[in-house]
């Protein structure tokens, strides 16, 4: 039992841990010091998250492996985060619409993670639960914002969509690990989210003038180890300082 | 008086937006979790200061200018910035060793700011002295461990000091427009608070074994628009997208 909570408690920090980098990419290049603060603060909530679930699997896994070995020593095959986080930014509409995505997922997720049988992950879900809050919120106003926006606005937002969507089926994918855990009641059952997060997307679809996207041919592979190309560059600039120097700081 | 204090408060809003800039470098490229999460939130302190303090610019200029334009569409000779700030990352002895540099300047200015003729400065100050005193702990620990560190990060640090200490200098002296604000009590003396800002540095150099810089010439220029090569750059990457599409979100 213990290996697949471990396993899933990585699942979960991969997700954290590669969808902050991404927001981090941002840090210094937002077109509004708005932005400037808002991405960086969200980024920051996601990492401090990951933080914390990696310390709590290297605890659970009692192998000695700690936090940094777990986010900057594995390489791109043994990063279990599913594919919509690895995403590239795009521009701001695709990076706002996967903030949305994955935010609508989490809160769900997080609420559930209050009732689970391990006490530290409680704690953690406590405090993401509000910061994910606000990203719902931030990233959907910014949806509604763009989505109704002027014709160019509308364009990348809707074309956003068309890119992300496909990425949004596996959340609700839980592992063969996820399941183990989750029948362990220590993690959320992570198809049960689904009602709730589709709620909150279609709110913000619908005052963002976006059309529900067809069916389409759901993208997954993550949770096994199957990236796309882009996780690999993410990895090598994430990890290449702590690999160069193990332990120094520089 | 209102066009000095506008233009004072531009000094001080610039070296906390290119200071913070220079931190948000390091995002995504920390060494270890731990910092990958204390140098963007050092950041975000500066950024949002610096975002209180060109709001407040602006609206006491009363020509139409918010934080945006004051941010993003003033060039390279505008920016008032001090030469520190500006100073490029180098390793991390050099950005931790800046800023203890820079934070033990600014918390016995922000505490003297306590009783600033202007409330909205009074406000900011009241924010940032909490921030700052963070950023002198955490900055003077990493120069504590690694100048009392193994030979190399001591070596690095004592570069560090022979690389910036002659940067220090510029954050005493006040511009004519900072000394006008001074003079009408609505800036702190920038004088004063050399006696505060030795004392926490001497302290974190007795216990780093860092010895007292040798009486070196003193580099300033900036607050009169004399920058150096690397200013431009930053500049040039932060206001770059701002520019491209002014009002719109990429």
């Amino acid at each position: 039992m213990s290996e697949a909570f471990v396993t899933a408690l990585l699942e979960l920090a991969d997700d954290h841990l590669v969808l902050g980098h991404r927001l981090s990419e941002w840090c210094g290049h937002a077109p509004m010091l708005e932005e400037d603060l808002a991405l960086p603060n969200m980024a920051l909530d996601l990492i401090g998250a990951a933080r914390g679930l990696y310390a709590r699997a290297g605890e659970i896994e009692g192998k000695g492996r700690d936090e940094d070995d777990l986010a900057y020593l594995r390489g791109e095959r043994a990063y279990l985060n599913c594919l919509l986080v690895e995403r590239e930014n795009g521009d701001f509409a695709q990076t706002m619409l996967r903030q949305l995505y994955f935010a609508a997922f989490m809160e769900p997720y997080w609420r559930a993670a209050a009732s689970s049988d391990d006490p530290v992950l409680r704690g953690i879900a406590a405090k993401a639960v509000k910061e994910v809050a606000y990203h719902i919120r931030h990233a959907g106003e910014w949806v509604v914002r763009m989505g109704d926006g002027t014709g160019e606005s509308a364009r990348r937002m809707a074309e956003a969509v068309e890119e992300l969507h496909r990425f949004t089926d596996e959340l609700f994918f839980s592992s063969p690990a996820a399941e183990a855990a989750e029948a362990a009641g220590l993690l959320p059952v992570r198809a049960e989210t689904r009602g709730a997060w589709e709620a909150t997307i279609r709110t913000v679809f619908a005052e963002a003038r976006l059309g529900w996207p067809a069916q389409v041919w759901a993208q997954q592979g993550g949770r096994a180890g199957a990236h796309g190309e882009a996780l690999g560059h993410l990895l090598a600039e994430m990890q290449s300082l702590h690999r160069a120097h193990p332990g120094a700081a520089w």
